[in-house]
């Protein structure tokens, strides 16, 4: 079997930077292992982003409920010739035994907001750091971008198509499962349909008509052989004779009671040949063979052609969408905020991390509106923070929930459909100024009045530590 | 174990999108399964790019030679109800029994040119399509992201730190191997480490210095745990006290026998901060301790650097590198070139593709510089291309070299040091003028009079493929 493109559970605490266990072995040596708080959020918005959305959280869970070092895994450790061998003997015995707050997948999020909150002993915290990251990240980056597309699809029917383009095998089954969460219909990946349920979709390919002695005959072909599922791709050559090759074929076969479903169309000028081809289907009587576009789209271009009124019932997205190509990463950090009782911060120039254990407070209007979020520490209520808000909103919630405890899961999994669903409310409740696809308008967030003055006591401490 | 965050060997065959099941369901039905030749090439290079660097192919090839449907694959597919039970027989009895030609990994190439063709049974051919272009397109868009970074580095020491920021933990991994296939000396990430043999790095993370009460007594601690990988992050708070700090921990341990190796600068003005960390250490007689600069770098910002004399010795590239953010897909294509003896070609709309079967036939000079190339078909020779080139070189080289015939390898594989080797000679043989990281000239690429005048015969059978 291919063994280079696997990723075996075993291998995962190794997927990790060297510092995190010169570091862990340091803390262990001087014996430093109290509560550690470790808030994960991101710094600054991509460009165009008003927004982000949340996805990967039940997969760092899995992973951090599961953390174990194997004997092939520390003998690889041993041979750095960095790690003494009582360090090792405390990661053969490691497990994550703290608590991981999170905003449930599918909520919104914004800058400067604690998204997860990663608490437990010093070194089982600092450990999971890159493995969080990279997860929570390419997970919410591209339902992020899938948001983007299902804002402007307006009910179209989206359709996850970039596996191919997709930065790796991981990348390509994340992109199917952040995309369904963030309102597509489906994948054309089997596997990504496979492990998370989600309805998988195809078509054809240039290859199938070109290996045919003529195009008509291949969509006939196709049509036989799959009466439910016939997509013909129309633009191998010219793509309007394609249209009419297509009408020809579904006129021949109408009479042996086989349909095609759509037609597809995958280069040229999508606006002109989608209303040429909807013309000429119609025509012929065929009103009810939909119009499936793709080729290099994003959420731009699809917004553009539907301004243009461009009869278009599905579309393909797929490099764009799976490499989020605008923005393939988020700034997210994974930043110390509380060890042993005591608050800490980093003043790094343009990185100031946030002090303190947080929870986000989120202003809703009596219809459910998001109106603005407060960044507020753990122990401050809903009610004190409320008053914070101008004018005072009808409902606050706090984001962050309790996912893990001891190491173990308090909430039950929720399902992809779930978390789905929770993604359309949530994006329902934002106002449309802050979703618009490029330039929108910050959505408010703002720090408590009991932060702020955390975070100025803890920069003067700061300017004591380097004394 | 964290079950999500793997990838089975067993499942990579429906790591596949759904048409390349149908169509090559409707192939099976009909008998069309003759020979088939697939071409892999990037259409246009992103923006900014002269050459794309080859990486990918040995896992590629493992993954050809270990392709199999095992019964719950099968089973899966036998559950999406489109499948019949002889062309599932035929699944659980697939093999790729054909033949890959390709340019090695670490060969530079350009846009138009074939750089693996996969030829076999149409069937065996077709199904690869989506891991191929997944897997070659993360590892050379990589590749030659860190061959920019490498292009501008100027001998410093340049190490991938990008896993965190990565698509997902496959190209966390990608990223470790393609990195240092094109110049890098190594990574922070360890499990990269371990599978590819590749030197890890590591420094040290702010954490270590908030948890502790006092940044010179974090310092001392590190220096004391790693005597002899002692890199000590210096911005946590005031960068330049970070730097004094560095000196009275170096004073009081030197006459323990201990050294810091280096300090880490990760915000801020890295020119002036570097500057004035070089004068400080150097005043106090540390001229040995190297300084070493990290914080959203690119190849853009590491040649800025440079090029004001900024004295780093080391840069740590992360987000940028491991997602190429500023082109995070190439344009890949895997196109029918030839079936059942045929040439074939598609004609969209900016779109067309080359019929039959390719060589790239590369021109050098008396030195072994690249004079440039010519694509043509496999049957021309090398004697008869080369005239073709003006003036007539030195020397032509075939660039497809024969990898898997009847699906076995033919050649030892490569080891990551023989490819890295590759690499650097290939691109000490480009002319510095396509080497720009801005607006490089393009490399000379031209078709062979033969491929054109195939180009010209086909365009005109394919007007009647529509009839």
């Amino acid at each position: 079997m291919p063994i280079d493109l696997r990723l075996d559970p075993a291998e995962v605490p190794l997927l990790n930077d060297l510092y995190e266990f010169t570091v862990s072995a340091a803390f262990f040596e001087r014996g430093m292992n109290a509560q550690a708080c470790f808030d994960v959020g991101v710094r600054r918005l991509a460009a165009n982003r008003g927004y982000m959305v949340m996805a990967g959280v039940e997969r760092v869970l899995e992973v951090l409920e599961n953390f174990r070092f194997e004997e092939p895994a520390l003998a690889h450790l041993d041979s750095l010739g960095l790690f003494k061998p009582d360090f090792l003997d405390f990661l053969r015995r490691f497990r994550f035994t703290g608590t991981v707050r999170a905003m449930p997948e599918g909520s919104l999020f914004f800058a400067g907001e604690t998204v997860m909150e990663v608490r437990g002993p010093l070194i089982e915290a600092q450990i999971m750091e890159p493995i969080v990251l990279n997860q929570l990240g390419i997970a919410s980056v591209l339902a992020t971008k899938a948001a983007r597309c299902y804002s402007v699809g307006a009910g179209r029917r989206l359709v996850e198509f970039g596996l191919r383009r997709a930065q790796g095998a991981d990348a390509g089954l994340v992109a199917a499962r952040s995309s369904y969460l963030a309102g597509f219909h489906g994948t054309s990946d089997v596997l990504g349909g496979r492990r998370y349920g989600i309805p998988v979709f195809g078509t054809m390919s240039h290859s199938f008509v070109m290996a045919h002695e003529g195009e008509r005959r291949a969509f006939e072909d196709f049509a036989r052989s799959f009466p439910k599922l016939s997509t013909v791709l129309v633009d191998t050559y010219d793509t309007l004779r394609g249209v009419h090759n297509t009408v020809a074929v579904a006129r021949k076969l109408k009479d042996e009671g086989i349909s095609i479903q759509a037609i597809r169309l995958d280069s040229g000028n999508l606006e002109q040949l989608s209303k040429q081809s909807r013309r000429i289907l119609d025509e012929a009587g065929f009103h009810d063979v939909a119009i499936f576009a793709s080729g290099n789209l994003d959420e731009y271009k699809v917004a553009d052609l539907l301004k243009v009124g461009s009869p278009i019932d599905a579309f393909g997205i797929g490099t764009a969408l799976t490499t989020s190509d605008d923005a393939p990463a988020a700034d997210y950090t994974y930043k110390l905020s509380e060890y042993d009782g005591r608050p800490r911060l980093k003043t790094s120039a343009g990185k100031v991390s946030l002090p303190g254990r947080k929870q986000i407070f989120r202003a809703l209007d009596a219809s459910g509106r998001y109106r603005g979020d407060i960044v507020g520490l753990i122990d401050e209520s809903v009610l004190m923070v409320k008053r914070e808000f101008r004018p005072e909103p009808d409902r606050v919630v706090p984001m962050l929930e309790v996912m893990l405890e001891n190491g173990n899961r308090v909430l039950p999994r929720p399902s992809l459909a779930e978390s789905r669903e929770r993604f359309m409310k949530s994006f329902e409740a934002v106002d449309p100024r802050h979703k618009a696809i490029r330039n929108p308008d910050p959505y408010p967030v703002k720090q408590s009045a009991a932060l702020g003055a955390m975070i100025i006591s803890e920069k003067l401490r700061a300017e004591t530590l380097q004394d």
